[in-house]
């Protein structure tokens, strides 16, 4: 049994990495402002924080903790939204990750898991990109994740083994339908879902490299469980594959008969198509993703039509 | 006659530019905290606003001016110093570049002029740098400056052009000989003034490119002055030389009878060695520097013999 933190455990992907954690018989404590997250989310038997990660009053409340190992998911992820507030950006997603690191450094937790993107590369359209592509940051939010993981590079020579994931499209069950600015796949499933009609924000040639939630909880747990001599590392979670605008509305027009797909404007900062090599976290962490685009995708829209169904 | 900000005029190159600024007969303001700078510093005629450049406060007075650039020069300037406060170090040089490229966009402000620095590129000490070598920052310092210019590649989208200029070495009459962690040549000038005896924090091997400050200032105007084509572009400011740490020592020495050096303990996060490929500014931006190292450091070294004699 360990005892991990976990941020942003009322969010997607942190919520459903703790509770893997917790089902492992493992202690998790949670800090999330649910901002955009919710409380019932928190997993069962998770002790939960209400609070920023960057305020010190929050970050002070883990000091009766020890943890083995921290995983920093919480974070405002919406590149879209970073335009409308740079500032809350900067701290949710860059002085959190420094007073985290901090607070590693100061009572000797020993592993460092961050949620990095692949916002971080800009725009790459021609090119499957590689943990040493170049990283030109298009929105406040990827400058941010680019400059967490730089202080990371710098927290590993204190003796933190800090590993950087470059988490691509991460989807599936969990998803936030509410929050139509974040999640390519859930943000068109919720319009088709409630409205029949998709608006897409951008062309339909637009491509994404998406992960399943589950896949992408497994390559945090494999950052921590796998051995490695690197004391920093950053690997591209991704499933090396294009998936188009199109091909999404495509799938999602099948399943939930009726509706139509209209496209306008595109956002700022929207990258306009990445995909990743992935080799890298099959090798050094032993990661091997399980569920396919049409697979996890038809499972998340049963899920959605069956929770509809209920309502 | 224009109208311009330089924020941190209290300082080193900023009380410069901004003296230069006025003799021309322009309009200057400026922001400085006196964190390290002093009063005494800031130009005649020049307005003097004492505040931090990442407070919403301080910015919100500069409402009620109009600026036809600015020169965002403020900013702790320490990478040994950023090791002993991360957060301060994130705020002064990260979110007031935020603030005040934000400012910028929403009053009209058409040009902003970005002290950045070689920082950003880490070691490369086999390889001459150019603005398109790897940037891998090793202090909270460079994380922080590189997030700066990240954003301003952002805010250049809103049409603002915007200039980061990588200096090197800047040294010169006008830097400060009390703060003894920050400018490699002053530090050692100080000691031997004061002690005659320098104590140097790492190799005698370690090199540098050294920029004397009239020749920055004269980069930082160009920056402005200069058309370009380009909305957001970085220029290396050096003299595409290595200077040792051991041959600035001997200088020093040679004009500072008795003066013995020690060598010591290296501080985290310092570059071995660097030097900088000049030759985009000098078409660019036009620029030709005009004081070499060894006139530059005789210049300074008689300033602080004759000064040091006043008192």
């Amino acid at each position: 049994m360990a005892s991990y933190l976990v941020t942003g455990a009322a969010g997607f992907i942190g919520s459903v990495l703790a509770a893997r954690l917790i089902k492992e018989g493992n202690k998790v404590v949670t800090i999330d402002n649910l901002s955009t997250g919710k409380e019932s989310n928190v997993p069962a038997g998770c002790v939960f924080i209400r609070g920023n990660t960057y305020d010190t009053d929050v970050i002070a409340q883990l000091e009766k903790y020890s943890f083995d190992a921290v995983f920093h998911i919480a974070g405002q992820s919406s590149g879209e939204v970073s335009f409308e507030n740079p500032e809350y950006d900067l701290k949710t997603n860059t002085l959190a990750t420094l007073l985290l690191l901090d607070y590693c450094k100061k009572h000797g937790v020993k592993k460092f898991v961050y949620a990095s993107s692949m916002a971080t590369y800009g725009d790459h359209p021609e090119e499957l990109v590689s943990e040493t592509s170049e990283q030109i940051p298009k929105s406040f939010y990827a400058v941010g994740k680019l400059a967490s993981e730089n202080y990371m590079r710098i927290y590993s020579g204190f003796g933190i083994q800090c590993t950087a994931l470059r988490f691509f499209n991460v989807f599936g069950i969990g998803q936030n339908l509410d929050n139509l600015k974040q999640g390519m796949a859930s943000i068109y499933l919720a319009m088709a879902v409630n409205d029949r009609h998709i608006f897409v924000k951008g062309s339909k040639d637009r491509f994404r490299d998406f992960v399943y939630v589950d896949d992408v909880v497994q390559a945090c747990i494999n950052a921590v469980d796998v051995p490695r001599d690197e004391m920093f590392d950053v690997f591209n979670i991704s499933n090396k594959r294009k998936i188009t605008v199109e091909y999404i509305n495509e799938m999602i027009c099948r399943r939930i008969e009726g509706t139509t797909v209209e496209y306008g404007q595109g956002t700022p900062g929207d990258q306009f198509g990445i995909y990743g090599e992935n080799q890298k976290a099959k090798e050094k962490l032993k990661w091997n993703p399980q569920i396919d685009f049409e697979t996890g995708m038809n499972r998340f829209i049963d899920f959605v039509l069956s929770d509809a169904n209920r309502h």
